[in-house]
């Protein structure tokens, strides 16, 4: 230690409270309340650094680190005028872990330490509370040996389950049985403090890599570069158990749940802080302590007062009263919820204490989906009966209904319809529509329920498979156990992936002032143009509402799937001959041309992207099984009727056979079906045209842009121009007016990108479908990846992040930055936006925002969230820049 | 035209005869062979620059030709003697296509031209013979009315039917009665000579854009580069239907279908040139030419020897004896079999005519494949019963059998089978084993039967749907008609995809001593070295015969499909616990050892790439269907041993259900099984090191090389070579040796690309699997991409060529090109290679070597062409670093 120039250790006055990358959250907490003369007990911050050393040199303290710490403890001895293991007024310190972010109650803490058979005596004498000493030297054991020895605690609460914990003797006993649980593990609990100290350093680096910090820093995406270590603080501790001038609690300085600027906490009378935690006792409201302690409120409140003044935050803060006197253990900034975090953001504004930038950064921007949706009201404490895929946020209650059919019918009625299905396909949109929520038992986040269930925003839980259905009962088991017949009222929240039984209160969502406010500010600081991905005129309609600038994805599919239309559909694809086929297609046409013209006018003045159709044909017929099990009944059955529906079945498996694909998602969809079955897409632009054409005729303006979906090959989209081209022109002359539609094309498969310079010869635009391109990157598809391999990867961090949630910016990313590049080499002023559900992710968003992409186009419903993001990445960026001109002046 | 500098006409005597791209192939011929003093008829070209312009000007020729024509007819009549439309002396002449590159029969030809009701009689009087004039008439009507008019053919044959045409009188009248039906059209056959002339100079240039001829050149790869339209050569008529003293016909200098240095043709005494082609009449084989023409015979062979020398080319000539006297009329490279392609070219460097690499260069490496493969004889002119797609090249006869044990059965007992199925599956491997060939109604190239009997250089066709299969009564039906049953013997002709009732005659391949000297002579030259596709010992032995430097792809879950072995497979992956998993895995180490034992022996001294696992395990199990149908029926059997064997499906068919997969391509397979199975992984590597180490303590030297398939991340590989690194330390452990193995990683997977450099640092070598690569780039499947839409996109031309077979220059030879770049920046050595089809194609081949790879592996069968693939292109690279050298100077 003596060779290198690192100072190991701080004390709290002379520590750096800015400082957190070396002191930790916590020690800088304590050091800069230490600087503003706040009431915390002395102490000392072994640093971040020394964790680092601890693991470079495989684990082991630094040599001469425990010289440096015996120093300290001298220092604290002096200030404190206690002796560490003293048998006549011992010193005893807590040793508690603090990383630069905060993990909350991730890593360990020890309190009490510096307690042996000696020392405990001289606690009781110096206290005059033999009951609290041994009470305190009992839970040091406990603590002790669960934590650094690694005996189970369930041991611990065994020896003293049903005695009396408040007899003085009950607790030697107690301790004495402690010890010996330590003894029989072959280790021992040291009596030498300083021994006790060493272990317990070493146990909280230790901690740092523990499967429980690890996976959380995982979970939060907290890299190195955030937190390289954690620090260790130590504490002279003080005692909220010293009877009943004395307390222990925690305070927020505004309400957390709905940001109101009051104090807002619980303490407990004559108790140590674990208690309060731990729920062992019914604590009390911070709003009785003034009856109880008005001069500790009010100093209190003092305190509260000069730390919001100073960190210009919330602060959730840690307080202990020993005998009347309050000290102040730790501060962080408050964990609110977004509805809090909003209010308080915009109210700090307003009272002066930060900038509308600050303000915005606060917020975080995934939090506002709360805010969104129903929610189960934060007072409900049911437990539910079984959690699948939180697919599609929001909470809805209504009957468990197990038929398409019967949703459908009792949804017409204005009942509140759950719909409950092993999995959906197309043919059950329409009971979509009418349901209020939707279960499935298979598929992930992509199965064809979670998709049409977003698109919608209906609440939607996927990948259940804890529910078995049992379709002939109509009821759903858990573990085996029958617990819903049809009918029966459920609730599910798609936000968290739980179900439960019967009608649960859920909160409805509310736009507040204070909401409405912030959406302004971003919208007013974002870089980049925020779009929605809408199907509906309703879904536009909101996301309007929202503020978005623009749809960039209509999926004209969605509307086929429509009651009305999808037999036509069908009909369309089954036609014998062509004047068949030409029929069906003029019947689509004119209700395609009715979607088309509700939502341009519902965006008019704004751009509205019209993807044409999609997915394969076949996802529009039924499934070959179901075919094949409805041919064998109809067999079975006989009768008058069924001889021409056995033919019209037997003839759709036929179709069904021939379309069937082994890997749908390389198959033949998008663009390879508009170009061999060109009716398609003829028949969808002249809809477009038309729809636009009347508008302008009435004066509307609308700006409709056309885009081409899963082009590989530039002579795909020539095509496609040439056909689109003469479509135009051919209801230009109709109607005699000039029609504005710009033309572009989805990049969406890796060649794409790669031919990206020829592509932009030919198109006014290009829209990433960043969802089927990280496919294609990765070569495997989200349905099955999440299925079966992606946890593990994410576990073991084969992978940093989920490369469907945020754009993986190596792979994906690249290909993107060499599409971006190589077109503006071509075309300067091209549009490049992106849809598809990265760009609702405010990561994703960061990334498109610094790629230069024109705008990002998010599911209506997560609009406010993609501003808020852009709004914030726009902040980054410019303090990035104004950093890197200071740099380089 | 004046206005224009472009020459539009060169007369044979004064046109450079090397200038093919602007006289066309047979107009430079021509004017070579006048410039040899060979007796050619005197006749003019109208080059292609004005094909060219009258397609510029909308498919009108061009202003002045015509007076260009005019003056160059008058020409021609001045050195003949004879004039156009005469009615005393007339000068009839043809008007031939001629593009730079031979396209036979493709474009349009008129004779006889000049002739009209006055002119007619001239050259009845001049020949004296009334017959052979209107016989000329007929024909020259006939053909003008079809190509300039549009008239059907079959028209003129009615008109003809059952007429004596040796009859003068009933010829005028034919003459007659076609006029009348060039009339009918509305149009009109002109009677003025130059407008005859003017019409079919313009039919001769729109045949450049017939259909046939785009077709061709599509086909063929012909681009407008190499041909940019068709000459038009017009040639004085003479004419080999003058009587007894006059012939037609063809020789070739050697003989094309063997290359032995004979005359090798056919001529027709008293008949013109269509008379041949046409095949109305049987020719004389050109051996009795000596004995009816003494004299015109040996002035043929003279002129073949002139051509031979004057071109160093095998040549086809066309010929003409009128009233003795023999004319030359066309000459051509032979088009020639594989077997006489590589004879000629070793012969002529013998003969001291070409040098050895002007002999590699000439031999076309696909056509090769015939040589390597058993063929049906040339002789055969059976008609086929069906034809599919040809999926692995060669013949084969034997008994059709519909089952897969029956197979086995009639297999073992030594019968020649040809497997006949809907599809295959890995089930099924042990039959193809035991079969000579198979034949499957569905599927394409990459087809599990397709690729599987590939791999084993068995004759497959595959998605023959014209072929019902009835397993019931165990036959098969063509359009409804049942025309085979089981023990039928049929044969299969897996290089045309035909299929023939009975046991075909075929001609088994002879690696003869020509072709061994091309061998050598290409791997002399070549400048990357080629490696083989192998996964069982006899495939390395073939491979190694042939020339091969190593093994570049051994996969080894061909290993697991062979009989013994795919029940111990299904075992490990159906073990209920680990004991089970790893008694099964145990078994398979020792199997999987001896089979790398036996290739690492063959492959001696070279180095064998041996790729771990790559298909899910879903592969391995029985199909949901099939398992649901024998449930269905052991449930209606009933009996003893059924309910364990009821049980034992109903297990596997839960498996099944797990494991199974929307889009297995995309799927859990490769290293992401190996990640989530280490066990098989582990195994898999234990096998080749232990094998490896048997061979090094017997002092073999064996060059093992693992590679891991499907890695899109690099922290996949660091994980497996973290595997390897312990397995191979504990295996040299405890054989107390080093072993030297590399360790290498597929790419195939786009995003492995982009990370090349990342994965550079972990791996040894690279080896791109460009199918699976082609596929994910265009985010199609191979699979359905074929039976889809691909055909429609080559027929198209929306994509130049099939990207599965060639490869993609554009997008996937970019990635490729980053890959490469990229990871030698930070490895300069790495060693990268290509595995996968496109490792046998030669344009590929010739990409790869440009591109900087160390090698490209094909299949065994392939390594000929690929062999002399790669000598040809190191021939052109070479040629191309000396012109830049020269050009550079």
């Amino acid at each position: 230690m003596s060779s290198s120039i690192v100072k190991p250790i701080y004390f709290f006055d002379e520590a750096d409270g800015n400082n957190r990358a070396l002191l930790g959250g916590k020690g800088a907490g304590l050091a800069e309340m230490t600087k503003l003369g706040l009431p915390v007990p002395p102490g000392f911050i072994i640093t971040t650094d020394i964790c680092e050393k601890f693991y470079e040199a495989g684990k082991r303290l630094p040599d001469g680190l425990m010289d440096e710490v015996r120093k300290s403890i001298k220092k604290l001895e002096v200030s404190t005028g206690k002796k560490l293991g003293d048998a006549a007024n011992p010193l005893l310190v807590s040793v508690r872990s603090g990383a630069p972010v905060s993990m909350p109650g991730m890593m360990d803490t020890i309190l009490n330490l510096g307690l042996n058979d000696q020392s405990v005596e001289g606690l009781a004498r110096q206290s005059k509370d033999a009951r609290f000493a041994w009470d305190a030297y009992r839970r040091f054991i406990q603590m002790f040996g669960k934590i650094v020895l690694g005996i189970d605690d369930r041991q611990f609460e065994k020896e003293m389950a049903g005695k009396d914990l408040n007899d003085e003797k009950v607790l030697r006993k107690v301790a004495a049985s402690f010890k010996s649980l330590c003894e029989n593990t072959g280790k021992k609990l040291p009596d030498y403090p300083y021994k006790q100290l060493e272990l317990a350093i070493d146990a909280v680096f230790r901690s740092w890599m523990g499967k429980r910090a690890m996976e959380y820093r995982r979970q939060y995406g907290i890299t190195p570069d955030m937190a390289n270590g954690t620090a260790v603080t130590i504490v002279a501790m003080v005692f909220g158990n010293t009877g009943q001038d004395s307390a222990t609690g925690v305070v927020f300085t505004r309400d957390p749940e709905t940001g109101v600027k009051r104090l807002y906490g619980d303490y407990l009378v004559n108790a140590q802080g674990e208690d309060v935690v731990s729920g062992k006792a019914n604590p009390s409201h911070i709003d009785q302590l003034p009856g109880q302690m008005p001069d500790v409120y009010s100093q209190l409140q003092q305190v509260c007062e000069k730390l919001e003044n100073h960190f210009n935050e919330c602060q959730d803060v840690e307080f202990t009263v020993e005998r009347s006197k309050l000290y102040i253990l730790q501060t962080r900034t408050a964990k609110m919820s977004a509805l809090a975090s909003v209010k308080t953001s915009v109210d700090m504004y307003h009272e002066g204490l930060i900038d509308k930038t600050e303000a915005l950064k606060r917020i975080d921007p995934e939090g506002l989906e709360q805010m969104l949706y129903p929610r189960i009201g934060p007072q409900v404490k049911l437990k539910p009966v079984a959690a699948g895929v939180a697919a599609s946020p929001g909470a809805a209650s209504g009957v468990a209904v197990f038929d398409v059919a019967r949703a459908e019918a009792l949804g017409r009625r204005g009942e509140k319809v759950i719909l409950v299905r092993e999995d959906t396909k197309p043919d059950d949109v329409p009971a979509f529509f009418l349901s209020a929520g939707i279960l499935t038992t298979r598929g992930g986040k992509t199965s064809h329920a979670a998709v049409v269930a977003r698109g919608m925003g209906k609440p939607c839980i996927v990948g259940c498979s804890q529910i078995e259905i049992d379709t002939e009962s109509c009821s759903f088991a858990v573990a085996g156990k029958t617990i819903a017949s049809e009918g029966q009222k459920i609730t599910i929240d798609g936000s968290t992936g739980r179900i439960y039984l019967g009608e649960v209160p859920t909160v409805d969502p509310e736009i507040t002032s204070e909401f409405k406010e912030i959406l302004q500010w971003a919208s007013e600081m974002k870089a980049i143009r925020i779009r929605a991905n809408a199907d509906t005129p309703e879904s536009a309609t909101l996301a309007r509402k929202y503020g978005a600038e623009g749809v960039g994805l209509c999926r004209t599919e969605r509307m086929f799937n429509q009651h009305d239309r999808i037999a036509i559909f069908v009909r369309m694809i089954m036609a014998e001959d062509d004047d068949e086929r030409r029929k069906a297609l003029a019947e689509l046409e004119l209700l395609q041309r009715s979607d088309f013209r509700a939502i341009l006018k519902e965006m008019q003045g704004l751009p509205v992207t019209i993807r044409l159709l999609d997915p394969p044909l076949h996802e529009f017929l039924p499934k070959e099984e179901e075919l094949m099990m409805q041919i064998f009944e109809l067999k079975s059955s006989g009768g008058p009727r069924t001889e021409s529906e056995m033919l019209r079945r037997e003839k759709m498996l036929r179709r069904v056979h021939e379309l069937s694909e082994v890997n749908p998602m390389l198959g033949h969809r998008g663009v390879r079906v508009g170009l061999t079955f060109p009716d398609i897409y003829e028949m969808q632009i002249r809809a477009i045209c038309e729809a636009a054409a009347g508008l302008v005729k009435e004066g509307v303006k609308v700006e409709p842009q056309i885009m081409v979906p899963q082009v590989a090959i530039v002579n795909e989209l020539v095509a496609v121009r040439h056909l689109f081209e003469s479509v135009k022109r051919e209801v230009e002359h109709r109607h005699k007016i000039k029609l504005k539609i710009l033309f572009g094309s989805m990049i969406e498969v890796v060649r794409s990108c790669l031919v990206a310079d020829e592509i932009a010869h030919v198109v006014d635009f290009l829209s990433f479908g960043t969802n089927d391109l990280t496919q294609a990157t990765f070569s495997f598809s989200r349905e099955d990846a999440e299925a079966k391999f992606l946890p593990f990867y994410l576990e073991k961090t084969v992978i940093p992040a989920n490369p469907f949630q945020t754009i993986d910016q190596k792979g994906v990313g690249r290909l993107m930055k060499m599409t971006i590049e190589m077109s503006r080499k071509v075309k300067r002023d091209i549009e490049i936006g992106i849809c598809g559900e990265h760009g609702g992710d405010p990561r994703s968003i960061e990334f498109c925002s610094a790629a230069g992409l024109n705008y990002v186009s998010a599911s209506s419903h997560r609009i406010p969230i993609a501003i808020l993001a852009a709004a914030q990445s726009a902040i980054r960026s410019s303090k990035d820049s104004r950093l890197s001109r200071f740099l380089s002046d």
